[in-house]
């Protein structure tokens, strides 16, 4: 977390967020501050309240984790907001997302071109997500996989993983952080072939490697291009 | 910068940097820390210099600007210790990248999948970029330029540009920051057709829509698919 997110989190006077995230932050959230806590799928109604907390003058801060730009709840809000013709400043405030998180775990492996795709069809149709599967693995990128797993929906990784099989090689180096930069944090580096074996769920980012990526001392690298023979 | 960087700036013997960015953080290095900074190009020399101090025993902090394992000097730095059999411990601290901070001030353009994209022909070869643009274009990615032109070389915008005119719509539009997140930052919502007469040099982070981005309130937003006009 930033400085800067931090500090918003302190000066709230109204903290909302689906309630896992806000269970990570409830240390330093002020003990007179108002808590809305909602579940997973009510991303909307949430925005709602809090635009309509905003018109009352509270100072109101909407909790993703990681980045609330990258898959989180910047883009709801600001939608929401203008529907209503709700004239509040609104600032989105950058974190740290799942990708670089999970990259700084697992060594270098987004030094290079990557893609960041979330493999949930809850809200982008499957032909969609399909179509960026062949597209960034046939483009050599490395490949970040956000939501790539629950209980209840396994085939999107499954389709994936033989996408990703038509076009690189099955020792391709793959990395898998689950609750990254978080409490009881796990990382795995291993290869295309076996990624499907590993324990992945909703907390687990999974970077693919791309063609130059390798294992340089148990960690993962992709090749920047530099010459490293070279003595100055 | 998070907590944890600062933290290990203010704990460094050394510091090792382009020098642009060992300034930005001349405000929080002790007086006593000894200072290797150096020119563009050099990173290979650099991560051989922090991998000789490290090996002294020194506590070595490398500086990239952004995040370190995002087109940063992560990469360089494991493969270099390795080839020289260094038995170090290298900790990869990762950080806001550009992709990140300028999307949080154009709005929320990344909230769905994204490609990242250097338009940095140095180390890449021209090839490969053009198959990547070609992809991201064609598979609706929101796609983030980074390294996007300098005095010297600003073919591979114009390129990218043509490339994307051949997928995208006149008026997609087109975020563009300069020094997100620093002092004197600047930020242009302008158009895919508009976009090439913007001031765009190596420190501009740009961001192209996809098909679904819009613009809300003056600013970038990407549809995440969720339907707004249900009650709850």
């Amino acid at each position: 977390m930033t400085p800067k997110a931090k500090q918003e989190i302190e000066r709230a006077d109204v903290i909302i967020g689906y309630k896992t995230y806000v269970k990570l932050i409830r240390s330093i959230i002020k003990p007179d501050v108002e808590i809305i806590s909602g579940s997973m799928g009510r991303e909307v109604e949430r925005a709602r309240i809090a635009v309509k907390e905003a018109l009352e003058n509270k100072h109101v801060v909407v909790v993703s984790s990681g980045d609330s730009g990258v898959y989180g709840m910047a883009g709801v809000i600001l939608e929401v907001a203008a529907l209503e013709n709700a004239h509040i400043p609104i600032e989105i405030v950058p974190g740290v997302t799942a990708a670089t998180a999970a990259a700084s775990k697992l060594g270098a492996p987004i030094v290079g071109d990557f893609a960041v795709i979330s493999l949930s069809d809850l809200l982008t149709p499957w032909n969609i997500i399909e179509k960026r599967l062949e597209a960034a693995a046939e483009a050599d990128f490395v490949i970040i996989f956000y939501n790539p797993q629950s209980p209840g929906r396994k085939e999107p990784l499954a389709k994936a993983h033989q996408i990703l099989l038509k076009y690189r090689h099955l020792d391709t180096p793959v990395g898998i952080v689950r609750l990254a930069g978080r409490a009881g944090e796990e990382t795995v580096i291993t290869t295309l072939k076996e990624m499907i074996d590993a324990k992945i769920d909703m907390v687990t980012t999974i970077i693919v490697g791309n063609s130059t990526t390798h294992i340089v001392n148990k960690r993962m690298v992709t090749a920047r291009g530099y010459d490293l023979s070279k003595q100055t």
